[in-house]
Formats: C-alpha cells, structure tokens, sequence
C-alpha cells in the first residue's frame, strides 16, 4: 500500500504495523499512543541512528557478550514492531527473551506469545503468571518477572521502558540497557545505558555490533563500557536533536 | 479513574478521551497515533500556554471577529477533546462549524456530528456528502468542503490540519488560522496564522480574546493582525522548546 520510494516510507511501515497490532490485540491503548511520541522524536533526530546512537550500541553489544545471564524484555511495541530481529539477536547472544508488559493481561500474553513463536522463538519467559517473582518497589503485576529471566539476569535490554520499573530494576542491581527515542524521559537518565534510537534501526545495529565484537577479548569489552558515560552521551543525543531542529527550520 | 491531583491530570485525561473515542468510532487509527506526536511536543513545551502562544491567539481572535463568514473546520481529535468548547467559540463569533476529515467515512462523520450536536451544535456543515464542492489542489474526497462553509469562508481555524490541505486552503485565498504542536511541521510553517499549543488550552484561550475584544474598533483589531508576523512567532516558539528542554535537563 505503502510507496516503497516515499521519503518517510519505514516509518509509515511501522505506523501500518503499530495498528495492525493494536487492532490484534498484541498492543494496549497507551502502545499506540507511545508510537506517536516516539514517530515526534524520532523526526526530530532526523530518522536516523546518530553517531551517538551507534557509540551507544556498540557499548551495549560488549555489556550483552559480557553478560552471564542477558535477557530482551519485550513489550507489545517491541513484538510489533522487531520481533524477528528480537530472535535472532537472542540467538546470538544466548540470552533469553521474556514478556514484560506495562498493562498486563492473559490475552496479551498469548497474543505477544505467538507472534515471537512465529518469530521463531524456542523459548520464552514470564508467560506462566503462577511461577513469577517480583521486583521491590514495583505494585503488582507490573513487578512480576520471571525466576529464570529478569529476575537472574545480570544485563537486561529494554526496548521502550517505563521510568518506574527502570528504575526498580537499577536498584535490583542489574545493568539495564534502554532503547529510547526521548533523551529526556526518565527511563533515558535512569537506565544504565540508553540508546536514543528507533527500535527497528537499533535492535538490528546491536546484532551487527555483536557479530564485529564477539571475538574480541573481555579486555577489550570492558574498557568499551568503562569509556561510556551514559549522561554525556544523551546530552550529545539532546545536542543532535537541537542541531537536527535547526536544520529543519528552513524558510 | 485518574487522580485529580496527578501533576499530568489534563495529559493523561486527554488520553483517556483520545482511547474512548477510538473506541467509539470517531478517531482514525492514525488520529491516536497524532495525538501521540502532540503529546511529545506539548511535553517539549511544558504543557503549558506559552507568551508566544498567547500572542497567536489574541491574534487569531481579531482575525475571527474581523471575519465575514468564519468557520471552524472541526476533525476527530478535535471533537474527542474540546467539542463543548467548539460549540461555545462558533456560539460567541457566530461561526460556522465544518466536518472535514482527513480519512472521510460515513460512519465517521455521523459519530462526530452526533458529539458536536450533544455538545450543543445547531448546525453542522460538511455532513452531506452530494452537496460538496472541491477545493482545487487535493484529491477527493479530502478536499470537497461545505459551499456555505469552508468553501466561503475568509478565516479558517483549523485545529489539527495537514499540510497539504492547509497549502490548498491558503491557496484559494483563505486567511488559516492552525492550531499545531509541532512548530516545524508544514503546516505550521504554511498556515496564515499558527498557533502552537494543545487545543485544550487554546480553544479556551480564544473564546476569552474573543470576549476581551469583541467590542474594539476595527482598526485596533486590524493592527493586531498587522503587528504579527507568523514565522518569527513560530521561531519564537521553537526556542521556548528549546529553553525548555533545558530546563528539563538537570541531573
């Protein structure tokens, strides 16, 4: 339906998938919203992954490798939106995925399930509601996770977090790697680190960075996420944003 | 449902009305995602009424009550949030009020003209598809127009406008009053007349201009419109976005 050459035709793509999903219930009313405010930042940073972002992800790549027990919480806009990649970026890393959403209800589960199984998912956690743990300071259900999953972990990516449960999962001691369009959003200043970048261009930037750095030694990693200084690096996403808007402004 | 007291009351109200209206049909999938965009926008601004706003409004009051035949071009996001206070401002100019959509259906028009007529609404054009007529430049149906409305009308407000309906607008000689969140986008940068602000605060905000000056002379109200100059009031617009965000960065 889309034109292929339209100027802004991937991010028509993910709006057509955001509805369709709402419309098969994998996403809640507040997912659909949520796109929109991410559609307006991802405008402002000109639709592209910045430098910035990519200094972000590459960092994330070395904490994912070093990580003993990394899992990819996904969310109804994350399986709407990268569920393929989601898979294949699990398989690479031998991390776990797990369902964790913000309005949790049975059905949405199933829904969610379903689409990471066609996905080609083998496994996936926090679906059996009776065998959950919880996270302090988060009510339930938005704190139950799974035993297996976040609750083990010791590195976790979030694509598209709230600011609570970031926070919550920081003070459980994990290393929580947000994706975020909002610089300014709570989870943005909260999350360990956070690439300011559209899900459907950084879930498959991380795969790619993954694949350049998996070899190399734990050394190396390291000081890879010893360099990064999450803080200055989203006052540089803010200053690409500043920057991108003045190019805009074009009379 | 939401506590009155929650510092994002007014935000998270109009959400719920956004959903509810999806829900019952007068929301196209992609007014919920818009509505998203604005959120992040009227965010950026500080949810708030800026100086620079007011100015576009006392501005567009004088426009509005200088107008032989005014009409408010009225769309789904617009019914769902201030239709009472659509009603009141064509009730206090003697406006005319138009249906006019971006994705047109039948059903779509019927749920809103049922809103406007609960809100109060006499009369509604743009309801009766055979008698439309075309403005030039937009395909149909998304530029048949009321010929007692729209099509002649002077000043237009329109809340939530397209960019290509706002250049055709402008086009066929029309003084276009916009209300847009987003300072960047063209319409914005296309319109007569814009002003940046979430219409829940705006549409108030002119019925109250409206009050303060309807009984001025004609040529204080002509110097008003005179006096403003669209495009540096909507760079003036843009650096309070800008002063804000920096404001919201502290760490």
């Amino acid at each position: 339906m889309i034109p292929k050459d339209h100027p802004r035709y991937l991010s028509l793509l993910s709006r057509e998938k955001i509805v369709n999903a709402y419309k098969s219930g994998i996403l809640a009313d507040a997912g659909m919203i949520a796109h929109g405010r991410g559609e307006a930042f991802d405008y402002l940073i000109g639709e592209e992954t910045t430098e910035t972002a990519n200094k972000a992800i590459e960092t994330a790549a070395a904490a994912l490798i070093l990580a003993k027990n990394p899992v990819i919480s996904v969310n109804g806009n994350a399986a709407a939106l990268v569920s393929s990649e989601i898979v294949e970026l699990a398989k690479v890393l031998s991390a776990k995925i797990e369902i964790n959403l913000f309005y949790r209800t049975e059905d949405r589960v199933k829904a969610i399930l379903n689409v990471l199984k066609e996905a080609g998912a083998d496994e996936v956690f926090g679906v059996e509601d009776d065998k959950m743990k919880h996270i302090e300071g988060l009510n339930h259900p938005r704190g139950d996770v799974s035993p297996e999953g976040i609750y083990n972990a010791d590195v976790i990516l979030v694509p598209l977090e709230d600011g609570d449960r970031t926070e919550a999962l920081i003070k459980s001691g994990k290393f929580v790697i947000a994706i975020d369009l909002n610089p300014l959003s709570r989870t943005s200043k909260t999350a360990s680190l956070t690439i300011v970048d559209n899900i459907i261009r950084s879930i498959p930037s991380i795969i790619t960075k993954v694949d350049e750095l998996k070899n190399k030694k734990e050394e190396e990693l390291k000081d890879i996420i010893n360099d990064f200084d999450n803080l200055s690096n989203l006052k540089d996403s803010l200053k690409v944003m500043l920057d991108s808007i003045d190019k805009f402004w074009r009379f």
